[in-house]
């Protein structure tokens, strides 16, 4: 019994080392967020022409989604203060994860009001880390 | 260098196999939802208790997303008439894949009327072909 449990307990170490890897990008983006610093928020995207975020439309590639981020959060009264909930993490294998969370924005009327929606996140291991791939986020 | 040309076919044929099995799975879904058939709809999603489905809300279950349709979708007028569009397929290693497209839904006034947005599925690769394990719909 007791070797069962710690067999259990060594085969989930990886999944939960790698879920605390990916909750710490996130922790990583909403501080860079709040500081108003978008290119640091952005970083958690893999630098690749081929990713791909859903919103009412499509942005395509590393430049489209930092262009889309420019775009509708110019400024830091735009941006006002995000953050995270319920965020979950299952892998999948051991190359890719697929995130799924809530946001919340604290802004101001003139930042254009507060918004929360949800988001579904694909992440991939990368050498620099775990980076974001595919992003579908609604209101 | 006709070598290196039938080596890059051989190369990109599982990936190009997958992606037709994917696609063929959401062709067999728009072909049940308009004969009425929302069960049949619903079995290109696995039938496990982690699947995942957001859109306001989150669904879980295929018992839950199974409901989440049910719901919304009671009868032959409020389902209307469905096709996918601009479906786009990333395989993520062997066994997941990435699936980004549009819904159109033609539905008359008292069916709710005319709906479209965009979707992203993660499908798996099961002893019974691709199944869907999460969505992500939003309008």
């Amino acid at each position: 019994m007791r070797l069962i449990l710690v067999l259990a307990f060594a085969l989930s170490l990886p999944a939960a080392s790698e879920e605390a890897a990916i909750k710490k990008v996130l922790d990583d983006q909403t501080k860079a967020w709040n500081r108003g610093d978008i290119d640091e928020f952005v970083r958690a995207y893999e630098q690749s022409p081929t990713i791909t975020f859903v919103g009412k439309n499509v942005s395509r590639g590393y430049d489209g989604v930092l262009t889309r981020y420019r775009t509708n959060y110019p400024d830091k009264v735009h941006m006002g203060s995000l953050y995270f909930e319920d965020v979950e993490v299952k892998m999948l294998g051991k190359e890719y994860a697929l995130v799924i969370g809530k946001f919340v924005l604290d802004r101001t009327q003139a930042g254009g009001g507060p918004a929360s929606g949800r988001w579904t996140l694909i992440g991939r291991k990368t050498k620099e880390g775990w980076k974001f791939i595919h992003d579908h986020t609604s209101n």
